[in-house]
């Protein structure tokens, strides 16, 4: 008896999770609540709050296992990449489109409203670093960058910042097209950088 | 007695606009009222309202004269740099900390309730779009980049993508120290992208 209980319990925590994300996409952190969660899941409200308490566990729970899933998500995609010439191109673009999916809409809600409340960011600040961090490693692995080379670093933190600013360009408007060119470019100024073949700086070399 | 009237009122408008991008920054669009930014700056609640009949008409007017007066700021800033060698890393420092005020948090929190309010991203469009142009002009204008060469124009987009990632970035913890070393690696990577010296694509080379 005790197997497919687990399993059904599994089943009733992804739904909810995955229509947290989806309720924080579309109605933001004031307009989402366990109740109108487990609703829009299918599950009983007593149920869903078995598993969430609070609307801050939920949250913070969806967030963190849909963010998981889809950097591992990405790892698999990347396995399916040609290796060498246009391969820089396609991982730029796949960095670079990170965030413009619903997963992020409903991040970047908590994260402006953990900005005016403490309560949440609380909860949201230790998720936050840990998903960076895994996001930081990903990019590394998919770009194939040595960060021992000075400069490497802080050009996959550049791409991430990156990916987030254009994860905002999108937020209003579809801002696909743009972005496309902007990959193109991106991934041209990746290659000397992570290459450690950029000229040295103006100005350590004429002062 | 026009003079000192129309002074006076410049003055209720100013006062306004302040302290809603403050109310904004703090307390988010949902915590924002037309009487709690008259009360914060000292402004009757009436004069509040014949200035800006509704929160829509406050915000977005305090968000474009802000960021106007921002990027006016910025424009005479620069006028103080040091020409030729420096100047890279002092434009990259200045345009990649653009976004990390209480302006770019008001009007994040703007942007959030927008993707969620079609009544706020009707007003709030047209002005991101404005916004957004001028902040590309001074750009290219502080970069003294040439945009009829090919990827200027995607580079000087990325810079203030990046920009407004590092904002993001900066909402929940303090970033400066990391920025910093990012801004000096942005620089170095510009120079080529700027002055067309990036090597071709590997992809274009080699297939």
């Amino acid at each position: 008896m005790r197997e497919p209980q687990q399993e059904r319990s599994r089943t009733t925590r992804r739904r909810l999770v995955e229509a947290a994300v989806e309720c924080l996409a579309a109605r933001g952190w004031h307009g989402t609540t366990v109740a109108m969660v487990a609703e829009q899941a299918g599950v009983s409200r007593g149920a869903a709050q078995h598993h969430f308490p609070t609307r801050e566990d939920l949250v913070v729970a969806a967030v963190a296992q849909v963010g998981e899933e889809q950097l591992a998500e990405l790892r698999k995609q990347v396995e399916l990449l040609p290796g060498g010439t246009s391969r820089s191109e396609a991982v730029a673009e796949m960095l670079l489109n990170l965030y413009t999916g619903p997963m992020f809409r409903a991040a970047l809600q908590l994260w402006v409203a953990a900005s005016t409340d403490s309560k949440l960011l609380a909860v949201l600040a230790p998720l936050e670093a840990r998903v960076g961090r895994e996001a930081h490693r990903v990019a590394l692995e998919l770009l194939g960058a040595d960060e021992s080379r000075p400069g490497v670093r802080e050009t996959v933190q550049a791409t991430l910042d990156l990916a987030r600013g254009l994860g905002l360009a999108n937020l209003l408007t579809d801002d696909t097209r743009r972005r496309r060119r902007i990959v193109r470019q991106w991934a041209r100024m990746l290659e000397p950088a992570l290459a450690g073949t950029l000229p040295e700086p103006m100005g350590t070399r004429f002062l």
